[in-house]
Order: structure tokens, then sequence, then C-alpha cells
């Protein structure tokens, strides 16, 4: 029997190997051939998962947000309304070393979406799916009574999107970050004005 | 008598050049040479005002950094308290044709920050002071008695920046931006919550 490829776990690797890269060295040391060499394949080998590094930037940029969206479902997993909101919140904010490395791969995307429509198109999708899932856990909440505020749910989901990616920024600062503890406190206190 | 040459203004020019040229075009797009046919320089004049393209991109930052807080400075004269940091945050976020423009060079500047440490450092001191100015006009409106709330100074200051940070990206989405009309919503809601 010949031996198997799993080509769902190479395309996976380079793409750990691209956005690490990325998000310690900026997007201009991530080539080709320092991808290839990293994940192990013969320069130009890559092509066979990737076609150029266009193809290869945005899959790694929807990796990394795949990788994020397991890591609020497992962590909103079993929880409604509020407590499952707070948990998404805490999942997307950079307070961990995951989520801080996660914030510098973000940057460089945000940057290319300016000139390039196709990833413009894939990070304006992934925004949209956020805004959804926080107005659903935001009605839910108010059908618990833990939400009373007169404010539209829209418009709470649109402040907690923008206070989030403004902090995946602020984060990364090297004199005034925005330190873990003062994210959640971010967090915390507008949760709590929305009772 | 010798023709004198404004060198503030020509720097200036070819800030501007600069600036628009990155937010139009992206960052690749702003070589030296357009940048000089452009401002209608000479290949190789620009140096005699920045030596490199890094100098030029820090400079470009900074100069948009300014004509942002020239506007903030004139858009908050003659008011205190929360009218003044409402005018401030609506200047600060891209409500408009020219704010708009401006965040769409602010991302390839964040992009830079990841491995340019003196960008980085002009960056956070650009936050630092903008959040400064946020704790002052809040004492102001505590002293006038329209904030009341609980929450810290300088955790609503680091809520507010961070939302008006995250409006720069979400502004600029194809599909589902952030609309100014959303975007002012989202300032009245969370100044409302302060009392």
């Amino acid at each position: 029997m010949p031996k198997l490829v799993d080509h769902a776990e190479r395309r996976r690797a380079i793409l750990e190997v691209t956005w690490r890269l990325i998000a310690t060295q900026g997007p201009d040391a991530a080539t080709m051939r320092e991808i290839a060499r990293q994940a192990g394949y013969a320069n130009g080998a890559l092509v066979h998962y990737f076609p150029n590094k266009e193809a290869l930037i945005e899959a790694a940029y929807v990796y990394v947000s795949e990788q994020t969206d397991l890591r609020i479902r497992a962590a909103a997993s079993g929880k409604r309304g509020l407590a499952a909101l707070r948990a998404f919140l805490v999942e997307l904010v950079p307070t961990k070393e995951v989520t801080l490395l996660e914030a510098r791969i973000v940057l460089p995307f945000w940057s290319r979406t300016v000139t390039d429509g196709a990833l413009a198109r894939t990070s304006d999708a992934r925004m949209q799916r956020w805004r959804d899932d926080m107005v659903v856990l935001l009605a839910e909440a108010r059908r618990d009574g833990e939400v009373r505020t007169a404010v539209p749910d829209a418009v709470i989901a649109e402040q907690l999107l923008a206070m989030a990616m403004g902090m995946q920024v602020l984060a990364q600062l090297p004199d005034h970050a925005t330190t873990p503890d003062l994210q959640l406190r971010v967090i915390e206190a507008h949760l709590a004005a929305l009772a």
C-alpha cells in the first residue's frame, strides 16, 4: 500500500509556520523560501498547497481567525447570555500569549485589506459574524433580564467589536500597552453598564 | 537678493503627497520615485528632506497625527467636560472623507510598528497623549456633575480610545462598514452611560 499523504495536515502545518513567522518577524520576513524552510519543504513545494504568497497570507488569516473562533466556542460552551458574551470577549482580546501573538498578525492583515479587495471581504465577513454572534447573545441576555439598557443591541455589539479590535492595537504598544488586567476591567465595566 | 526656499513648506508638501499616496494606493505604491514625481521634485531631491523611505513614512504618520490633533483642538475649543470630550471623539473617528482617508493610512502604520521600534514608540506616545487628554476632560466633567459613574476615568478613557481605534478598522470594511451614523450613535450611547 503506498504511503498516504495527509494533505490537510500538511496544509495546516504550513499555515502554522506562516502566521507565527508573520507575527514574530513581520510580513516582509515571511517569504515563500523561509516558510518552506521552516516547514521542512523543498523550495517550490509550497505551490502545491498555495499558488502564491497572497493566497498563503489570506489562508493564514483565515486559519488564525478559525483558531480564534474555536477558542471562543470552547470558552462560551455551556454558558448563555452575558456569561457567554463575557467569555467570547475575553477570548477575542489579547490577554494571553497566544492572543497577543495573534494580534501581531492582525495588524499586517488589516494593512493589506487597504489594497487587497479579496482579503478585505474575508475580514469583513469575519467581523460581521462576530457582530451577529454578539447580537444573539445580547438578545438572550435581555430575555434573561440581565440586559435592560435602552441602547439597541446593534449599537452595543458595535461598541464591543470596536473595543475588541482597538485593543489588538493598544495591547502591542511598547511603553504603554493596555495590560491584560486593564483589558478585562474595560470589558467588565462595559458589561456591568448594560444592566 | 537670492530666492529664498521655504523648507518647512516644501517638507509639508512632500508629506501631503506621501500620506495621500499611502492612503489611496497602499504603502508599496509610495516609492521615493513616485512621491518625488507627484511632489514635483527631481528624483533624489527628496533625500535633502528625508534620508530614506522609513524616515519619510514616520514623518508622514507624525504629520497626519498632528493634523488630527489640530482638528481636535479646533473642535473642542471653547467647550469643556463632556461636550469637549464628544467633540474630541467625533474628530478622532472616521466619520468624514478626510478622517476616513486618514484611517486608511493608520492601518499600514500600525502594521509597521510590529517590526519598527521607533515607529512603535511614536505611535505609543500619541495614544498616551490621547488617553491623558481624555482623562483631563473626564475629570472636568465629573467636577461639573456630568459624569457620575463609579467606573474609574482611566478605564473609561481606555474604553473610548479602544473604541475609536477599532472604528478606524471597521469603517473601512467593504460590505459592512461601520457608517458615520453608527459611529456617532456608538459615541453618544457611551457618553450617555457615564451620567
